[in-house]
């Protein structure tokens, strides 16, 4: 039997989504290495799971997506309830459904949604500080929108891919990225059939020169023609990062907020 | 010379804001002692400070208002940037204003806002859990919106006050005050010229009591015309609150943010 979970984290204490291949030290934990200790507990046996989309360190999830397979038979509410009993306090269980066989967490997706949040004023947050990332210079917010919308539509985006990326290949179809103000905040939304490595964070950090005025608008498109990596912006911290979740046909029957 | 800052803060670590008339053991700390500490080393003397409301453990302040009284010249921008360099993580300067002798953080302030945050829904939070009180059972928001409108005007209102609160009197006029629901969180915003110890939290936990469908909405009239604070629902845990921060009469200058 194939179980899909919605998973919810705050990823700040966190060595980001994958399980390590040995052990880590005190203190040195992955998501994915706590939520298969819980759902392992409920289960009595050995869970692996697959996820949606695997974030880095300091990375959160409003709704990351996992499958596992199992012979045990728990409802779903019991598996919401008695993995979320056990695990630590940033993560939750947000929702349990039994799905078909041939869903496949990772390759059912058919989008990612992201978002990165740049708290933009002249000094620090210290609210929400572990959910921004802060900005003291201001930004010209429509101008990163306008320039920000050159990389919709599929292309290669070697230009934001870090070298540590293991993809086969850099096409990927962004299909909708916004950057609108909200107050003090400046908030980045992109969405995509897929992500290379650190390819919101590169994006935000070209994005950034540009509403600080250091680069023209152009520029994006410019980087993105070029392919090439070394001449674009800074990584973005992972801190303003949050992954709200992959998009699956509708057929899976899993909740809307993860159905395209 | 008379400054007045506005100081936002994470109560999460902190003992509340008043400064404790001992030392506190290591990592018991308040508000005030951080900052007053950090004014002290900026202006190279001791300052003390004054704020608009005191925030109990645990409650957060989007904005703190406070004064105090110094011979040091500092440009506002070398109070906010030097002040908020030397303060912990959790606490920052949101802007600093010089202000006419007769301004008084608390004493010149008309009315004072808060707001509590209730996540609604089956399992608890993992992100912004530091800024969420967790309800598990549906409320009803618009029930308790109805049954909170009894409070709004002048009122004695002793059956929502600790039996700590040190005031002399328990009149106050509460102004305003909303209950709506956005998506998962049910969220309570109150304004009154000046507030009871507890007073928002003892509020919001009758509230939760209507929300869930434990009393009729017409209970919360007859608790505050019973003036027995025994009967009323428990008080709200401190997390989910926040001071949204004082309002001051225009001719002080203060931004717009602090200004009625």
């Amino acid at each position: 039997m194939r179980i899909a979970l919605g998973v919810e984290y705050d990823g700040g204490g966190f060595l980001g989504w994958q399980r390590l291949s040995k052990p880590g030290e005190p203190g040195e934990e992955t998501v994915q290495q706590a939520l298969e200790t819980a759902l392992s507990f409920v289960a009595n046996t050995q869970v692996d799971t697959i996820c949606a989309g695997r974030t880095d360190a300091g990375v959160h999830a409003v709704c990351q997506v996992v499958h596992f397979d199992t012979d045990v038979h728990r409802d779903p509410r019991g598996w919401v309830l008695g993995t979320t009993s056990r695990l630590p306090p940033a993560i939750s269980i947000r929702w349990c459904v039994p799905v078909a066989d041939d869903f496949h967490a990772r390759f059912s997706a058919v989008a990612r949604r992201y978002r990165y949040r740049i708290l933009n004023r002249a000094v620090r947050p210290a609210l929400a500080r572990q959910y921004l990332t802060w900005e003291r210079l201001p930004l010209d917010a429509d101008a990163m929108h306008a320039a920000a919308q050159a990389l919709v539509g599929e292309h290669d985006f070697s230009a934001f891919r870090t070298v540590h990326c293991q993809a086969p290949h850099a096409r990927r179809d962004l299909q909708e990225i916004t950057v609108v103000r909200r107050e003090d905040e400046v908030i980045v939304e992109v969405q995509a059939n897929a992500f290379l490595h650190h390819m919101v964070r590169n994006i935000v950090g070209s994005l950034l020169l540009v509403g600080r005025g250091e680069r023209p608008g152009a520029w994006i498109a410019e980087l993105l023609a070029g392919l090439d990596r070394t001449v674009a912006g800074p990584t973005a911290p992972p801190t303003g990062l949050g992954f709200l979740g992959p998009r699956y046909p509708a057929r899976f029957g899993l909740p809307s907020e993860v159905t395209a």
